[in-house]
């Protein structure tokens, strides 16, 4: 492969394995790395790469060449997941993958999202129509989201290659960049991964893009098979793989705020998002005196307080069944709930909105807490709306159930972490105190590829402190010493599950 | 003047007099005149008349031909407004003025409006800016709003004519239809009233409409003089005129909860306009622990409830002191608060809202109270935004003192209104119960011409129940015999204010 800003490692094999940090391959080529995968755009002056785009196929070729400098075989499959596997000789144990997605495009609203939103009215026999268009793009993106986990894994596996490591192998071990997660272009998530673990319909070559273009189409344009049959390849059976574990960045802000680089994810949150209506009277701000009104805003806003006060301290509001364990503090500690978006309507200074509309957002590790907090939070919007006599309706948009972590692996990622910042401490590379400190176990509010892979086999997940909290952004950022101690920990992770002791 | 669905009057005399209550003037030529009235337009299929419209003079041209079938001298004076006057030949008094304004345009959103709300965002510089484009467009309005107070006057002057009583007048009366006072075309309101009164600058003259046009070429396309010279003739010296009263639809919802057909009205709200901006923490709406957010949605959100308990409930909030008498009762009672917009940013639901903006309209009939409550807000939102560690803006806007009614021309419309609706009560013309009642005494919290008048005289006014407390759209409708009540209750105020007694 061309030189590919790789530093140099066969001439300094002794000082590299001489503290057991590694810190060429593991920090500084690590965030090298990431900064040329970074530049690598679909457009100009901003991070943008989506499924099947020119820029993903630069990627691809890039991101090929750094897993054959860590001694890996690669292929592309037919979903465009780029692989690259060390497949011991004589070794029987089915395999671990590692992995996280290389596509850098987003579905969620983030800092650098320009939102158009137009409310749009229409009078028909005097009964007053809203009409709503919103409009979602992605200027810009971060260098660290997928990226992160799919180079820290090449180069642990690197070290393994350059310890000549990576002969005592006990199993298959393989990197894997998924070609698609957040699904912006065709609107479904996952698609690299879910090929993977095989929960991808055939249907899903149908479905189109804004353009018309459908995946099948895509696919075929850049000379994949696009057939029912290619798909079943790139599936793995269940029996081939042993675990998956991602490295991937928090994207929120608790290991900044415990400071300490790395944690463990016991899970990927559950998620309900709902829709409220409130119905009220209209009137006239001035007109209409205070106990005349049926104002939605005020019930809407009073709704909004309720349902924080229900997620900030649950257990004032859920009974805790000592007996069934239902609502232990752990399962309670992760609950989140958010109202990201109210309308009111007509929206004016000088009068009392007829309509207003909000969304909730409830994301918890637990499933029955999370259909509890549903099911508190719609029986209190009914009584609440009762009581101030405007007509309210909650829709259900959308449920996905949580999605644990493997206790194992969890607590094999936890020793490889712990071990890693202790080793890292003493040397003064600032993480002064972190070794005195538990590794922090935390919930997955964000989805992950780990999502679709926990369809085939147990995952694991190590997440990595960002600035700010602060991801699907320009100003995404991971301090260099994060991105060494997550390599750092992978490789003790690997040591630990997949290398023969001498 | 043309045969404007008038009912002939001088055949039944002596009917029309036999109960003293005149329902062909009072009730069924007012309603004609009203829908007569209602149907002149410069749209098509809507209500639409703005100042110096074409519509607006075919309109003049009806109310003038009116006016003379009341026995009133009429004139249009230099800023467009219609006079009917009748000068008792013997008396020195100063004029008794009855007003309300013709034109239909309105500026406020009400029922029937077109809003569009385009958010669009700009990234300079990595620091996203939120420009906001409204457009309000009124579509139809409701053609009881201005024209009722103006018809109303005229059939209770033409039941003076035709019962002889126009001779007995110890004073002179005079109608008018004020030519703006929403203030639509050239976002000035009280253009009319103003005039009369003599607190128009004559600045006015060189502010511009839309398309560029000023006021002063407005009206001299329409061949008025439109000079300060002239403007100066338009108003009315204090010295000649004794009162002004008004009577106009309520436009909110308090008397048809009275189960009464008319109220008369205290006076007419202060007003003050706020803008609170609320900034937080954006945030993914699943990786941000409830304890490490800075959410200005639910920050906002508990300022819109603690408000509206602020002005639901005010004396548990402000200091009520019986030795200055500061908040009575009746003061406290007219107090109304309203959040009629919200906006979050960016508006998703699985973002945690960067930015919350709302506004706030506090209105009340003691300033006092207004002020009181405006800086008790103020003060709560800067205790709650520093416990929630967001940061808080409360902008001024726009503040308006009250306008108080006079209590001797209120006390007269009252004992108007009471014998009115006693004398419709026995009839059993709907209006079972209400002679059990005392008038209702209202607070307005709309603007009308008489806080224009306030500067120069006097003033009373009597509000008339509507459907719904709504107005400003199609739906505005004011009952048959409400429209009667409306007209006899300002003949017995004429009878006890301007009559001499035989």
């Amino acid at each position: 492969p061309a030189c590919l800003a790789s530093i140099p490692v066969s001439d300094g094999l002794e000082q590299l394995g001489a503290d057991g940090l590694y810190r060429e391959i593991l920090r500084d080529e690590t965030v090298l790395r990431l900064k040329e995968l970074g530049k690598i755009s679909d457009g100009e002056g901003f991070l943008e790469r989506t499924f099947l785009s020119p820029a993903s196929f630069r990627a691809t070729d890039v991101i090929i060449s750094w897993m054959k400098d860590a001694g890996l075989t690669t292929w592309v499959d037919q979903m465009g997941n780029i692989h690259g596997r060390f497949e011991p000789s004589n070794s029987t144990d089915k395999a671990l993958l590692i992995g996280s997605h290389m596509v850098r495009t987003i579905n969620s609203l983030f800092h650098a999202v320009i939102l158009l939103v137009i409310k749009e009215l229409s009078l028909t026999k005097g009964v007053l129509y809203l009409k709503q268009k919103k409009q979602d793009t992605v200027i810009d993106a971060g260098m660290y989201d997928g990226a992160l986990g799919i180079i820290c894994a090449i180069s642990a596996l690197k070290v393994l290659r350059v310890t000549g490591k990576l002969q005592r192998l006990t199993r298959p071990v393989e990197v894997i960049a998924f070609s698609d997660e957040e699904g912006v272009r065709f609107q479904t998530t996952f698609l690299g991964s879910a090929a993977v673990a095989g929960i991808l319909p055939e249907s899903i070559l149908q479905v189109s893009d804004k353009s018309g273009t459908t995946v099948q189409e895509a696919l075929r344009l850049n000379s994949f098979e696009a057939s029912a049959a290619a798909l079943g390849q790139v599936k793995y059976s269940p029996e081939s793989v042993g675990s998956y574990v991602e490295v991937h960045l928090e994207q929120g802000p608790v290991l900044e705020a415990l400071r300490y680089p790395l944690g463990v994810v016991k899970g990927i949150a559950g998620q309900t998002r709902l829709k409220v209506i409130v119905d009220g009277s209209q009137g006239h701000a001035g007109t209409v005196p205070m106990k005349l009104r049926r104002d939605p805003m005020v019930a809407a806003a009073e709704l909004v307080v309720t349902l924080e006060g229900l997620c900030k301290d649950p257990s004032r509001f859920l009974t805790y069944d000592e007996e069934c364990g239902c609502f232990t503090e752990e399962s309670l500690a992760g609950l989140v709930c958010t109202v990201g978006e109210l309308l009111t309507w007509p929206s004016a200074s000088n009068v009392i909105p007829g309509q207003v509309n909000f969304t909730v957002d409830i994301r918890a590790m637990d499933d029955l807490v999370r259909e509890t907090i549903v099911a508190s939070f719609s029986r209190i919007v009914m009584q609440r709306c009762d009581h101030r006599l405007v007509d309210c309706a909650v829709e259900h948009k959308h449920s996905a159930a949580a999605t644990p972590c493997d206790p194992e692996l969890t607590a094999q990622l936890k020793r490889a972490t712990r071990s890693a910042v202790s080793a890292m401490a003493p040397g003064g590379h600032g993480h002064a105190g972190a070794e005195s400190t538990a590794t922090p176990v935390l919930m997955s509010g964000a989805g992950h590829d780990a999502m679709a892979m926990a369809r085939l086999t147990r995952v694991g997940m190590l997440f990595v402190r960002c600035r700010g909290g602060v991801s699907h952004s320009p100003e995404e950022h991971v301090a260099e010493d994060d991105v060494w101690a997550a390599g750092l920990a992978l490789l003790r992770f690997l040591d630990q599950h997949a290398v023969a002791e001498l």
